[in-house]
């Protein structure tokens, strides 16, 4: 048993912009050396955050109409009238997503589904770099 | 330390029909041999996922009611007009709720509360075969 | 490759109470002796959850009035009607948020971001004395 971590750096436009990270994810397992075990994807971020989707425009958009109903960014939100930055919505969407998602792998193998993609939501209004951390636990 | 994989097959009636499978992910953790250590339950599918709930009647419809309100599945869905399969609802409610379930266990028992047990939620508008991926990592 | 368990306690108001109880994750990972690894915060229970936010009084405010707007305690409840105990709203939002947070740690250090805290939520309708679950996986 073993436990190795990296990163991955991706560029994202902000504004519920969802990038898959599936392939890269998968790389870093497959590059671990390990066989069999667990990998964590996490974002360090309060603006972000992680799930799986069938990732496909359709499905994108729907799930971007969710945010955009239940946690609208023109209304009013305390974080913005403290702080000024207009991004309160984005710390709510991502509190609510979460920023950490755990999968196993089997024979260098990530277990997801046929259909089924890793996706980074980047809620803040505006472009940003982000790096995860990716860290395998396994033998 | 070492990583034991193991499988769950269920039958759901989909539509957000919810399935108690805390006794069999015990079992698994009971047979892995592990005193302690933590159990991933991965669900490889996009239109399902997994929490903890007191599973009792009253709280699963009302769950339930959450996701008819929030994500109606009679509202139009960019999914559906591209595939035509009617679960695109499915797909946002799975991406909400996530697809991976950790918990930890010590002395070979789930560190679950006493009304806590772990629920797959089909999303699914039929009726589906599901195999949940079941991990155990530990000594 | 170790594990260990140890456990947190914390007093909270009920209520959508969000306490930050990050330096006591950091402190258990500090005292585990693990340099590299991933930590399992659980809470055991089916009324509280847990997640990562900027700890600060306007973001906090934010996410709960999301709470109130799409789960609203004023509305029936089929688990209030059949156990008359007033928290049913309770159990809803911690299944949506999750009973489980996973984060992998560095040099004995969390991988958070700067502004990102970990937060248990305690949704019942009274104080309660929590206790949660910190297991850390590692060498």
């Amino acid at each position: 048993m073993t436990v190795k971590t990296t990163a991955i750096q991706v560029n994202t436009r902000g504004n519920a912009d969802m990038l898959n990270v599936t392939d890269q994810v998968a790389k870093a397992v497959m590059e671990s050396g390990m066989n069999d075990g667990v990998v964590t994807i996490f974002t360090p971020s309060s603006t972000s955050g992680l799930t799986t989707i069938e990732y496909e425009s359709g499905c994108l958009s729907d799930l971007r109409r969710l945010f955009d109903e239940i946690i609208d960014p023109e209304r009013h939100f305390a974080h913005n009238a403290r702080w000024g930055d207009g991004n309160g919505h984005s710390h709510v969407r991502a509190a609510l997503i979460g920023a950490s998602f755990t999968v196993p792998f089997v024979d260098k193998r990530l277990t997801l589904g046929t259909w089924q993609q890793i996706i980074l939501i980047d809620f803040d209004n505006r472009s940003r770099r982000r790096e995860l951390v990716v860290q395998m636990l396994g033998e």
